[in-house]
């Protein structure tokens, strides 16, 4: 299949030279010149311009940073948004983690440019991306998704269809609300154990095991030393920024304001974030918001 | 193996039966006549006396609602506390859920006393109680663990030794304080979800098997409809009492007060449960904490 | 001096007439009919056209409910936006609560037309409309502030020139988020101590006149039977309404999220009043948020 | 009158000193020597033993660090507890800082012993303390208040009753739990102005002037630079320490899990000092919180 990439930055180049890795014929794009050459020199083909990626593509994906880069890409009020001008037919996905509200309004201009249209953001990282074992929260309707799901499988290990236009945007916040709420309610209680004496190591084997057992506390223990070949065993590098989870929680509480849902933990969460990034530590790994509530012992 | 078990509650006398069925030699006492009773009809042997039920006991058990009875059944300033009539050797085993602190107490003066002491409180409901399916979080020597061992087991599936003395009572707040979060945590996320549109047992499947996965959404998910067999889907009858969750956070609370911890998902999930018992909701399952933050449509 | 007035609701009908008072030559307009025919029985001017209501006049002011309807009447794509139809130096004033970005975005249109704008938002609710003392927090040049000072002094008490475009609305989100902090605050303070068995009237006395004192406590008790002639005593009537407070603290949220701040507190409080608005109550007073929290004895 | 003055630290030397100079014959006593000999070399007479400093006194003060000092001075189960020995009518008045249940517990004991006892913790620092304008929130008897109020009016400017026996404990940690929500609610509304360009200094004045006015924004302002002479001004040097703020919000918290109350933002706002106390700021003025929510720019 004759795919365009657009967005070629450290989630998009990995997923679309895992399309190309699988036989489809990509070809790459993205406004960064250096994102392009480095993209190039890494196995893709890639154009300087838009059109020239998307030339007779039958599929198009994107992967770009927030909202306004992808309405500009497919709307463009001049009328020279994608949309506009791809034929009728050709697939569209966009990988973006963007507001649901946005992903609706995308969906309805497609609808009426008769381009089916998905959208499915992934979780995993960039990790998951290089490695094809992303999860993929897809909306859209079921036969959309039915055609897109075997190309998701090359990028990805599991693929869901969350509902309709925008389910897939929300289904994401929803679950990344909850994980920041998971990682910092971990963090609280390893920190408390420690404050009573408790071995970190052990008082997660137990919980982990009991009705505490969690994401956070599984698979991503923030406290140093408690889980080997996690981000707070190797200083908090690696993983998922705090700037970026900052980011998910910050598209979850406007979607809270929007339906004027209270979410008074997810809240506090994305404060906390906030507050941790504002004291340096936005690159850190997000497990290191552990800090914030610097448990006595903890180096 | 001759048991006395005192504390005859609604947890106390399946367990104390569960001994009995396995052999032991039980003999139960509870400060209210009913109490005796009601499982003397099961079938227990009980004595109205605590001098009577713990006459040439091997073992001790306790079961009793808070810290105040621990240490008046143990202690007692007028010398009549069961420590220091009881035989040096003799092993006691109490599982009430009370403060660390407490546990502290009690089990140095079970040192001074020359009574291997342990604290070891349950988690698993009335149903785990009756079925012998309980989680024990266990503080005390190691060797005294090892004795008492096979014992818990007739009682539970896991029984865990948590470290020193206090340390199963500080696992305990530290596993039930994340739960508390996890709990509210889900509901929102399931709550904002159901408000853009999302079907709850969807999300609530991908959420699982993605990095919101937890035990409350998992095993108990709050929101009705979503999963049979839970309190949501029953009226949040049976199950984990609002009020017994409100008493363990605030155990959690006041042990983060006493070591200048920092708590603010796990106090703030106290606020709400304290909202919501007051609400006059405190009999219900824990799970309804979720009518708090009212998602369209559930009704 | 000529002026238009658009909006003639709950706020801008009795602003409207408090300028036709003092002699101002006012024609109203409202796209309500209901509202106007109201307006009109007032004894104002009213046209049933836009275009009517501001021809020829040197003042404009607005009041309407939100950030779209501001953004529609000034700018609309069409062409037909008010600032492009507006004769260069005619004093526009939007009273509106709204978005700082919405705010500054039309701010600057209005600088492109050579049309000097203010962003006035008000507080004092209904009765400050009407008894014309409201607070006015504006945002725009000086120069332009000084001419609209006179103006303003007919409908409020308080003018403030919070600084450059925008200014007035931030200045407001900022004042509403510490008023419903305040609030809900004062109304914990109480609650404890009428649950330590303090008389509510006693305690209120003593903080307000210690580091407790704050304009809930002082001007507007939120518990009741502690100060006559507040919404509390009369069963939460009157005042300023729960929905709408969650409204300014959904601004001043999303203004956080768009600065990447950190608002533990202020997201704190607008997830409450988002839970007592959904519990049924967002016609009710603000004050009512005190239920939420439950102090025993509270009727 | 012959005062006997116990606990000589930062706050009771002024305060006993206070009562000398308006010619009262006082004894003073404190445990550390190094207290007393300081004491002694600014003019007070003091004594080395806890007897000759009580022999013969009319009213004995105490002003000592927490629950378990006030307990055992008055209390002690050996007997020697001062209650115990001092002549009946003999006035008692504990201004230290501790739970409204200890307070309530020595009150039971002194009407065994008919002594006049009354809980009289104060605010206003060890500034108000030299200056003698301390405000004192009084529990106990009318009548006794009315005897001790002359006394108090020596050390203090505002002389409250707040109710029976232990109001005084219960008043000031429901003021200080408020004012601990005011700082951090002002920090937060001062960060999010100066994060949309505002200039704090302005904004300050006018919810000062507004329904954002509280004792911590007009007395007290957190933002460096937007106020003289306090100490945001002076690197939060002076003032009320951010562990006595968290000793106070302790108290508080430890009085809502026993009465089981809610208290969201008061429970924030304790895990939130707790936090900036953990990150090493404990000794800096409690309205350094600011910092932990980093308002860009701030220096």
């Amino acid at each position: 299949m004759k795919v365009a990439f657009i967005g070629l930055g450290n989630m998009g180049a990995p997923m679309a030279l895992n399309l190309r890795k699988a036989g489809h014929e990509v070809t790459g794009h993205d406004v960064s010149e250096s994102a392009r050459t480095r993209t190039e020199a890494d196995g893709l083909v890639v154009s300087a311009s838009l059109e020239g990626a998307v030339a007779n593509a039958q599929i198009v994906m994107s992967m770009l940073p927030a909202s306004e880069h992808v309405e500009s890409l497919y709307l463009s009020e001049s009328g020279a948004g994608l949309l506009a001008n791809l034929s009728p037919g050709t697939l569209v996905i966009d990988s973006s983690t963007i507001a649901a509200a946005s992903a609706r309004k995308v969906a309805e201009a497609a609808l009426r440019a008769r381009i089916p249209f998905l959208d499915a953001p992934v979780s995993g990282g960039v990790r998951g991306a290089q490695a094809g074992t992303l999860t993929f929260m897809v909306g859209g309707e079921r036969s959309t998704f039915e055609r897109a799901e075997p190309l998701l499988g090359l990028m990805g290990k599991n693929i869901f269809h969350a509902g309709a236009a925008g389910a897939g945007q929300a289904t994401k916040i929803c679950n990344n609300m909850l994980l920041g709420i998971l990682m910092i309610g971990t963090a609280e209680a390893l920190s408390l154990g420690v404050a009573n004496g408790l071995d970190p190591k052990v008082l997660s084997q137990i919980m982990s095991r009991s009705s505490g057992g969690n994401w956070a506390l599984d698979k991503y223990n923030p406290m140093p030393g408690a889980m080997d070949d996690v981000p707070s065993s190797r200083g908090y590098t690696g993983g998922f920024g705090t700037d970026l989870m900052l980011k998910d929680l910050g598209l979850a509480i406007e979607s809270a304001v929007a339906t004027r849902s209270a979410t008074p933990l997810g809240s506090l969460a994305r404060s906390l974030f906030a507050a941790h990034s504002l004291a340096g530590n936005g690159t850190l790994d997000f497990s290191s918001v552990i800090q914030l509530i610097r448990p006595p012992g903890l180096t």
